[in-house]
């Protein structure tokens, strides 16, 4: 640390970059003014709408999706909200021994969490009204950016209750829900470890990818001593539709993928396959109205696929590449026929990822899924490292994800192209009441 | 390759397929469609714009930015054009010794971002309508998405002219400008040979990253063996403004940085400063109207920067964090004043970043900078692996580039929180004639 400025010699430095910084920012709102603008109808709305469902308290866009939303409610959003264009995904290990640091550490971070989903700055002071001589308790790169539906979601990894040698660090072990278990090894697998796991996660979704990134890194530096990031990932395209008939987004093979999975306005689906039930897992009730999220990061082999012929691109995945629909007919969202027999064999083959991961085929499971693309640069052969980060929200792994990756990994015609680089399995809290800490449950 | 259709047995699926990707794409517009949508403007402008500087064909964007810029003009797009908010930026070595077949690909790279530009298919079959027995001539993942101010930029590095044995591959060495030379070893660089170099660089801009993916994977595609992508880098939010007065945007120290660049609007500036003249280089005047792009990827330790008092943040920078007036008073774009003393020495300290960098300590010496953050995950140690991916045009790098940077890598307070992982020059041709392909100058 150099040159603090000492409070007891203030010099022309100080008084001349504070008399400029006034100058400057009063022809634009800033970050917190622009909020603060605004809080009318943020405290409107909060008190008219009460205790909801990651709830949307500001709506002034022109699209109709809310630009905020409400980190407290019955369940955390970034589950059920709308999707957002870019994520930043990051795990965490804890590194104190200490479980009331552990639980102070939530406690900052979700006052931090309600904070930066307003479009306010990460701590009270900000980024740059504090003391000269202190760090700052926000980075400052979201300065005058808009709130851009910003939603944070907090899950606990297997290792948080019980660690690799065992040890039950934080006197949790004895919650820890029957299915948080660590993933099996799938054909095909080929995991970094240092992308795959962690104690912690906590999934940044937004529409300005500059507000994401600063949520994480905020959050990583309010739990400096208490925990190190483990891995991180940017996503920058999103693959999941939001609501029912909306046109899904691409995936990097140019599919439309993930059509038949749950969209956020199917309440009874949500009920039955994401939102975990108090009855689930007697011994882990704290984990009602949460869920798990299995995270999958997929590296697609594109330079091979860009060199198969449309029509076999078309057989591996079961639908048409321009509109999406099942190759049986239709449109994007009507149902395949899997019994229409072609010249050939089966129209929609018995290798075809549709019909692999299909409700019908998979017990009735469904999913709710957030995948987003990611290109991380090249590998040394000239590859694209790039792919799909799988993100699926399920009621039970055990049933909707572990059976389903394995029909794909044992016999998906897509699978050539695949590679799973990373992998991990997490319990999502339930959301919290305004005063609780996310998480609360579990440590009371 | 699987299942090919053959064309003397027409199935039901192929018949089914079609049908409904028929129905599917009736009821939006695809790529193609509202390109061709709006071909009429695009046409009459270009009739009545004629050939002129990376300029724009269409404007119907709400903010006054154009949606769509021309390949064609004096000088590439991309450099003086508005800046977009998201970059994929590849290098890539050529593979093939044949000349023919390099001169060859550089004719299909230019049919292909001529096209991308407009917001179409990479090539004229495009992703979905082709012979269902072939490989489609583009990747798809862009269909439905607007053009996004796409722009592709072109550069020939170092290696191209004389590779690392010194050999003349393609008959170019007599040509080579006499500064395109590898960059020398700075202070504090750890480059990673990985990140550096490449005897070809593309930089595609957009505004949806998506749009900038599509565009560089699909000219590796048309590359394939001719060209192998040697690195690539996504930069998520720009840090450069694009016109006089603009809001400059912010760097991942959360500081407006690069506030003294030139740019698009100045127009003397540009021919002082970014623009090859022909009597610059009478030996390699096939670079006139072009330029030289200096490319460092420059990491931040922003886990210790997060920990510095805001104080020493701004006499590290010599900026105020909040509206980046220089310290020693007024507003952002005030000139600094480097004589103004404090009760401890210079206001405008003498190792403070702007100082360093200021044409009035480079022997008047100005950059046109197009700066993006990064976010590429996090290392073993737990930190983000973020910074600024660094993109300087400039019209003699021996001058304007090489000077500056040696200062600042002796000297800037700054440099304790940067380490400079890749670094590469490129000669950056001018632009294209309609009819011409980029580069050509060079090899005729």
């Amino acid at each position: 640390m150099r040159r603090r400025r000492s409070p007891d010699e203030p010099d022309e430095a100080s008084e001349a970059s504070e008399a400029g910084e006034a100058k400057d920012t009063g022809h634009r709102p800033s970050r917190r003014a622009a909020l603060l603008g605004g809080s009318g109808l943020l405290g409107a709305v909060g008190l008219a709408g009460g205790f909801a469902a990651g709830q949307a308290v500001a709506d002034d866009s022109d699209e109709g999706h809310p630009t905020v939303f409400d980190l407290y409610g019955t369940h955390q959003p970034g589950i059920s909200t709308p999707v957002q264009d870019r994520l930043h995904f990051a795990a965490f290990d804890v590194t104190t021994a200490s479980r009331d640091e552990l639980i102070e550490m939530l406690r900052e971070w979700t006052k931090a969490a309600e904070r930066l989903m307003h479009g306010d700055s990460a701590g009270p002071v900000g980024p740059t009204s504090g003391d000269y001589r202190m760090p700052p308790d926000d980075t400052g790169e979201a300065i005058g950016l808009p709130p851009s539906r910003l939603t944070l979601t907090f899950g606990f990894g297997p290792s948080l209750f019980t660690d690799e040698e065992g040890v039950d660090r934080f006197d949790l072990a004895g919650r820890r829900p029957t299915m948080l278990a660590p993933l099996p090894h799938f054909p095909e697998d080929a995991l970094d470890p240092e992308r795959s796991n962690g104690d912690l996660c906590v999934q940044a979704c937004a529409d300005d990818p500059q507000v994401a990134v600063h949520a994480i890194r905020n959050l990583a530096r309010i739990g400096f001593g208490t925990v190190r990031m483990r891995w991180s990932q940017l996503g920058f395209g999103k693959t999941s539709s939001t609501t029912t008939g909306e046109e899904t987004p691409r995936n990097l093979f140019g599919f439309k993928d993930g059509t038949m999975n749950i969209t956020a306005d199917e309440d009874a689906e949500l009920d039955e396959h994401v939102w975990v039930s108090p009855e689930d897992d007697p011994g882990a009730d704290w984990l009602a109205g949460g869920s798990y999220l299995a995270v999958r990061r997929i590296n697609m082999r594109i330079e091979t696929w860009d060199r198969q012929p449309l029509g076999a691109q078309e057989e591996f995945i079961g639908r048409t590449k321009g509109g999406g629909a099942p190759l049986s007919g239709g449109k994007e969202h009507s149902q395949p026929d899997f019994d229409m027999e072609g010249s050939t064999g089966p129209v929609m083959p018995q290798d075809s990822h549709v019909r692999l991961v299909h409700p019908s085929h998979n017990g009735g499971a469904r999913i709710l899924r957030r995948g987003y693309n990611f290109v991380d640069g090249s590998s040394a052969l000239g590859d694209l490292d790039a792919g799909l980060f799988f993100l699926a929200y399920v009621r039970d792994p055990d049933r909707q994800f572990i059976p389903m990756q394995n029909a794909m990994a044992k016999s998906d015609a897509m699978m050539e192209y695949l590679k799973f680089t990373g992998s991990a399995l997490f319990a999502i809290p339930p959301g919290a009441r305004k005063g609780e800490y996310i998480g609360q449950a579990l440590f009371t």
